[in-house]
């Protein structure tokens, strides 16, 4: 039988955590087929590969990641650990709870550097077209080699879906926005909140980018910050200068108003209103069609397409668990293609996704939420050699760090948690995020001298504010 | 024998001069084949169909309009006037020479507004991929549907691309552009120049979009308008507060290092760096690769695709004349199509390829380009019904202006041309460019009363910038 053919759809994490499957079974003396995974970007790591371009790239291709330079992890990074690749082995020793972006790259980066993974990426290549070919049960993938503006196709087994999505931005219109003479971008094309200090910033959504991008503009000297909710406020304990409205009904140049009645000037808007499912080199027939939640419809075990179930998908769920939920993915799908797990059959995986979709409808809080996608992770466990791990100390976790939040969500980096897989408590970062303005890998890793970090807390107008919530 | 099918890709002015052109002919009574015409905006009317958006639009698809607010003719209308539709016929008295943005919408609208053009176009529909079948001689063209997110694929005898090539940015880096905490956008994503005021900024490019996004700037009172070159500066008289500077070096925060030595500080940076041929729907085989260039390669008059006569292209020139060039074209693509022009041997259009070819290597000068351009069209005119119009003379105007702008930045777009279509001599507009701030259709076509305009000259500071140039 001639060597099956896989070809991946993306290199971020995802991606990642195919190709991460699949050399782990190789290493393990096993046969596994030929892989090609192609990525638009010049190097790895999907969202964590920050760029300062916006809009369209180098190449004239949407620009892939939302990332911005500030960003530290918005949740403790023991949630989103490896079961078989820790923060320990990575970094030698304890390091916080709420790392930066470079440093959360540099783990999943660090899992997959030495080994051969690399050459089966080919980068700056982007997916324009999957066909589906039912003679040959065969997929044709036409790619372009975004250096050389060149097309090529070629047949595939099998095809793993790993473009993530949140890549293309949801951006709703609202009454007179073009009257609107300020900056407007969604958070997509946030790199940055140096340029809202001083500035009347209004976040549009009450979700996570506008709670964090939000908090980031207050800590670079927003004069204020208003996040305007649809359904529900976030209903923080604000720092002085953060409000929440509800929604928008109409702009008028500069001045905006809420549903309310209250009217309210800025001078910058950022839409922080989620992103779409968006599949453009798929036809519908294969594509993912659904809002961003925890059980997108269409997916057997959340990864299986049940239309076709050789075109698989990685990471398509809303996300509380990140990283080790994909490897729970990867490596069930890996082992659905190595033949170690039978795929049931149309009917049972219809019976099995009408169970969970049932669950899923009934799920009435966050909470539920959380622990639906542990029970999830747990399912796909149980059926691959993935590492178990104590999903439920995850969960706690998660409704932990939901507390810290409202308690004080210019504090809450600041908190420490205690690893599930190694068991080891995180370290005290030397620095409280508030106070640090310097985000990068070298200064997250170096030891500050115990005199900068006092003279930095003396300084009082921060620190007041810290401490006043 | 069964009716020949035509997809037009594309509904801004090259778009519309197809579907013009096939109109043309069925109103005088030839038989025309079906035309579907596929527009991924919402609208027709391409660049000039302005929209708020940046990056990416409400579909997930990239923002096609590189428009802005504000933006006004710059160059005079009668240089892109269409022969066949003229600026009197449309708007029924004569107008100025350099409209605002919806006046040219209303213009190009306008000619097809009372035809049946609009049924065959299929608005909200992006193309996803053309192949060629070489066994049937036809085009599988597969779209999306964009509000329903069905892709669908048909056959078609023929392709025409019009779907412009100053929608795909060129964004080139810079060393150390990463550290600046200010705006950086491409003028693909530039929408006004309010939040500019105040602002140092610098615009990196000297060519039509860093002279016109420049001037907006000044004119909406940045503190500070830099404009970096890369080969040649435009050598304008320019007004205080503006001024050219070579090459950008290196960025160190907000401080910008040109290669002269002189290093800047700024708030804001926009890239006129130009766009790129991007056709991400199309093999690589039937795809132009070029610069933007008045002579792109691959194409027998500027729109057979040498490698394959079937595939048509509209307005991928680099563009002196615009709307009667695209006109120029549909005409002749059209008479190809209808059989009423033949086209030549494979030998003989790569022989008028290579003598236009030697021509363009030899350009030396700008004007000499005009000239190039004026003489290409009336190659096209002279192998199809399109009017011949006065080229020369056009060409008279183009250097006629080029000559208004080096006098004054500020003021060209207060002077006035002749028709060469209708001998009709603009309008004097009722207000200096320099003082006009509401750039609406609704305005222009207004007549303020004598003491608005009066008491708007009055004011000296504004009309001191004006003078002293």
């Amino acid at each position: 039988m001639q060597k099956q053919r896989i070809a991946i759809i993306g290199a971020g994490p995802s991606g990642l955590a195919a190709l991460r499957a699949f050399e782990s079974a190789e290493r393990a003396g096993a046969a596994i087929p030929e892989i090609v995974c192609y990525e638009k970007q010049d190097d790895w790591g999907g969202q964590w590969n920050y760029s300062w371009r916006t809009g369209i790239d180098q190449y004239g291709e949407p620009v892939h990641s939302s990332m911005y330079r500030n960003l530290w992890s918005n949740a403790p990074k023991e949630a989103l650990e490896f079961a078989e690749y820790t923060f320990d082995k990575h970094f030698g020793r304890p390091i916080s709870s709420y790392p930066p972006r470079e440093v959360l790259w540099d783990y999943i980066d660090g899992r997959l550097r030495s080994s051969n993974a690399r050459d089966k990426v080919q980068f700056a290549t982007a997916a324009r077209w999957v066909q589906y070919n039912e003679a040959t049960d065969t997929f044709t993938v036409t790619v372009e080699d975004l250096k050389t503006r060149t097309t090529s196709s070629s047949e595939f087994d099998r095809v793993i879906v790993a473009t993530g999505h949140f890549a293309y931005p949801n951006v709703p219109s609202f009454e007179g926005i073009e009257t609107f003479p300020g900056s407007v971008e969604h958070a997509h094309d946030f790199r940055g909140a140096e340029m809202l200090a001083d500035k009347r910033v209004l976040m549009i959504g009450s979700s996570y980018s506008a709670e964090d991008i939000g908090v980031q503009a207050y800590k670079m000297g927003a004069r204020s910050v208003t996040l305007s909710y649809r359904s529900k406020a976030l209903g923080h304990d604000w720092p002085q200068g953060m409000e929440e409205l509800p929604l928008v009904q109409r702009i008028e140049g500069n001045s905006v108003h809420f549903i309310n009645g209250e009217v309210r000037e800025f001078d910058s808007i950022v839409m922080c209103t989620g992103y779409i499912h968006k599949y453009p080199f798929l036809p519908s027939q294969l594509a993912i069609d659904s809002p961003n939640n925890v059980y997108p419809s269409g997916l057997y075990r959340g990864v299986v397409w049940q239309e076709n179930p050789k075109l698989y998908y990685l990471g398509a769920q809303d996300q509380w668990f990140t990283f080790n939920m994909f490897d729970a993915q990867a490596w069930y799908v890996r082992d659905l293609i190595l033949g170690r797990t039978a795929l049931p059959s149309v009917q049972d995986r219809a019976a099995h996704i009408e169970s969970w979709s049932k669950r899923f409808s009934e799920l009435s809080c966050v909470d539920d939420e959380v622990r639906f996608q542990a029970d999830y992770i747990r399912d796909l466990i149980e059926n691959s050699d993935y590492p178990m791990f104590d999903l439920d100390s995850v969960v706690e976790i998660f409704i932990a760090w939901q507390r810290d939040k409202a308690e004080n969500v210019l504090t809450y980096r600041d908190k420490q948690y205690r690893s599930v897989m190694t068991g080891t408590m995180s370290a005290r970062h030397h620095t409280p995020w508030m106070r640090e303005l310097d985000d990068s890998l070298q200064r997250y890793l170096s030891q500050p001298e115990k005199d900068e970090i006092a003279k930095m807390l003396d300084d009082e107008d921060v620190t007041e504010s810290i401490r006043a919530n």
